[in-house]
């Protein structure tokens, strides 16, 4: 068994905001030289998630209007978790509504995907640096 | 390591629908003939969703009924990924909240499985044949 | 390829609850012995949840008020699931949008996970003894 695994930091200017990572996992995959296996792809912060959907930004822009609307950041006093001092209880709800994690298929050296599949990285408490692990599995 | 994948393709023969599809995943696990492992199926569409509940109308009924409640399919012109055309942006996120993919674990050569657990294909954008991936890694 | 299969059984005395089993989950993997690989965890039943979140109070009562909220349980009859006498559907469109499993890296024998990462349980629909399956996969 294969196994490799390999850091990606993002840093999202915004509080919110959704991140086409599918270059930098394939990057990961070729790297690890894995030909048959699963890939692991997950934010390592609380208030991000990662998640397999379509690059169009009129789509992008519908998500985070959407849950934005669902899970209001404002105001702020309307969450218990914001008494420690933080201000992002949203965001911990919102990575749950999208996910945390994707595990893809590897077939003959490459992510097993439909026509449409691109994986994103999504920000809910961004303006700071993130760290995304992809960990890779097979043989 | 040994591997093995499978398609399964379903049409869902209306907008929305779930589809039972444990068997097949049960038939592929058999043919992978993997003891001990893990066992991946998702959907290759981003509208779609796989997922793991009861086999139980009632229930697959309240869940129709809560997503499109949820997530109004009309009127369309309220999303603006349907600028591009498309009608289906509610079914991009219906897909997220009701998750992309499992993972299943294989034990002794059988999908380890609590009573009442069985694997469904949800479909958020349907009347077409739609792909689903199985990828069984193990030993 | 080593694989390790573990059960923690968890009662929660009350509808709804979360509780942190990241210790149950680390002492697993030190029985496994495995060093480099990936480990499920996941309710074996349907009502439930595992998810990766923060060990907060306040947030864990924002997630319960939240999606009590969004998910009434009451008035039971609005739900056709429990029709059949049950009177959890709520519950089981809770654990879909909380999420049903989780896929842990495991990296020179530990869990992967950044500072704040931690392992839940999510109950809704407690008061009684529930099975939740630890797989690990690896060498």
């Amino acid at each position: 068994m294969r196994s490799y695994r390999k850091i990606v930091t993002v840093t999202v200017p915004a509080r919110t905001g959704l991140v086409n990572i599918t270059e930098e996992v394939e990057r990961a995959l070729a790297e690890s030289k894995v030909q048959e296996g699963l890939c692991l792809v997950n934010p390592m912060h609380i208030t991000a998630s990662v998640f397999i959907n379509d690059d169009e930004p009129g789509l992008h822009a519908d998500y985070l209007r959407f849950f934005d609307a669902l899970v209001p950041h404002a105001p702020v006093s309307a969450w218990r978790h914001n008494d420690t001092g933080e201000d992002n209880a949203d965001a911990h709800v919102k990575r749950q509504l999208m996910g945390r994690e994707v595990v893809v298929a590897i077939t003959r050296g490459k992510l097993d995907f439909g026509t449409w599949e691109r994986i994103f990285y999504g920000e809910w408490d961004g303006n700071r640096p993130k760290r995304i692990l992809i960990k890779i599995v097979g043989e």
